[in-house]
């Protein structure tokens, strides 16, 4: 029965917002893409390909670039917090989606919305307690406890805690609020500044890829002694590097130093630490799962 | 209703364990405290004690050091993992317990119960996404989402996670599997290992305060970004040098620079990173806690 709802999905990146609708069952029916301008005239874009389209959908599901206010007692609820896309900051998104249309409407981080995604019909099928990483332009992550993704006073920002410097790093790090964040050593600009080229165009014995991985792999480490996931997804542009999966997995297991008795567990890290499941669609699907885990 | 209820508990500590019986109004009706040895005499102190008091009880929960099994669906639930207390280790608890009482057992970390109690009844009471850090022989936390406690894979494992060494620390650090990492370098091993006596026998303008505060406001910020509470509980037994607390929210402060919005929020850094509610008895409601929350 699930199966057959249709669901609007929005999703708003930094370069381009997809929209589309999607069906219970995870299949994309229709989609498209536009580019990321400033707020009113991107809105305008995705009215005129949505609104039309909402006839038979049972809700709009809104995966957004973040930060973003995402709970639904705050004043601020649906707002853009403090991007670095300062024609968004403050922008009351859901205000401005809510003008054209009466639909049921849920918003989350798209970090979070791809966790859910990855779990309904990804990667994760089935688990409860998962988290979603990805390294592109910046790092965020998802995080689903029990179940439900992690709000509270905001969101996971797990890209702005810090890792321990390489001693062989001299870039200073590219985060505008912390310098040297994960993010700010480990995100594409990062690896960018540093080498001169993104990673897929280094050769795979290239040091990048082994400083990369370790970087990774302390934030895979973190992540696992707070939000204890039985899959740990991986994803974003700089993961289409395939040789850095195991890589991450080996530094990963260096830094826990035997903490976690996986044999104990009986489960490896190849079954912990994976890429998603979910292709292109991740996005729009994980907007549409927003509207299904709500109804 | 739920008041009227009488509950069990065990808290396991790594020094002594407590025994009460609390209602479900968070009132402790009897306790005892039996020091920790091995796994089976310390057994039989708990039998003798609690046993001839269960009959009014509503079930046991049980409240331990960790690491420990915490998934039901796991054949080591129940089972201590690797801990440096060896006689432990392995030890099937749950079992040991299910062999004098047909009541519901309810087991979890001492620092998941500890959230939970503290939510109930403590500091955090009303919230539903809240973090519990107890700073002692080790540094532990509890993390509750959504209203539940996290697990997962594990259990949250907070302080072995790595802060950002200090220029002017040059203690290797104390954990035997990661040497330098929060637990390594800031509980209170580390710090009388460093100064050579603990915090509350220094005065509050010695440095250790400052490193202190320094590597616990860094655990904050990675507590926050992760699981993003609405209330940050700092407990245990060096946080009873009661001028450590504001150090640590300015430390945090300075870490994170401006990325939470605390003024868009609503909330301020002192309402946020706070001292437990319960005192002596957290633990033992915790366990309590456990069952009220199970059944």
């Amino acid at each position: 029965m699930t199966g057959e709802k249709r669901i609007a999905g929005i999703e708003l990146g930094g370069t381009k917002i997809v929209c589309g609708i999607a069906t219970g069952a995870g299949d994309v029916l229709q989609r498209t893409s536009i580019p990321t301008r400033g707020p009113e005239e991107t809105l305008i874009d995705i009215k005129n390909w949505l609104e039309p389209r909402l006839d038979d959908t049972i809700g709009v599901g809104i995966a957004t670039f973040g930060p973003v206010y995402v709970d639904p007692a705050s004043p601020r609820y649906g707002h853009i917090g403090a991007t670095p896309k300062t024609a968004w900051r403050d922008f009351d998104l859901l205000r401005a989606i809510r003008e054209w249309t009466e639909l049921p409407l849920v918003l989350d981080t798209d970090v979070n919305a791809a966790a859910l995604a990855e779990i309904r019909w990804g990667a994760a099928n089935g688990h409860r307690n998962v988290v979603y990483v990805t390294v592109g332009t910046g790092i965020g992550g998802g995080i689903v406890s029990n179940g439900r993704a992690v709000h509270g006073l905001m969101h996971p920002e797990i890209g702005h805690m810090k890792p321990r410097r390489l001693p062989d790093d001299d870039l200073d790090g590219m985060c505008p609020f912390h310098g040297d964040c994960f993010e700010g050593l480990a995100a594409g600009p990062a690896i960018g500044t540093r080498w001169g080229k993104p990673l897929n165009e280094l050769p795979a014995d290239h040091p990048a890829y082994a400083m990369e991985a370790d970087y990774l792999g302390q934030l895979a480490v973190n992540l696992l002694l707070t939000a204890s996931p039985t899959k740990l997804i991986f994803g974003g542009g700089v993961m289409k590097c395939t040789e850095l999966l195991p890589m991450i997995r080996d530094a990963a297991a260096r830094h826990l130093n035997g903490y976690l008795d996986f044999a104990a567990l009986g489960i490896g890290l190849e079954e912990l630490i994976v890429t998603p499941g979910l292709e292109s669609n991740a996005g729009l699907l994980g907007a549409a799962a927003l509207v299904i885990d709500a109804s």
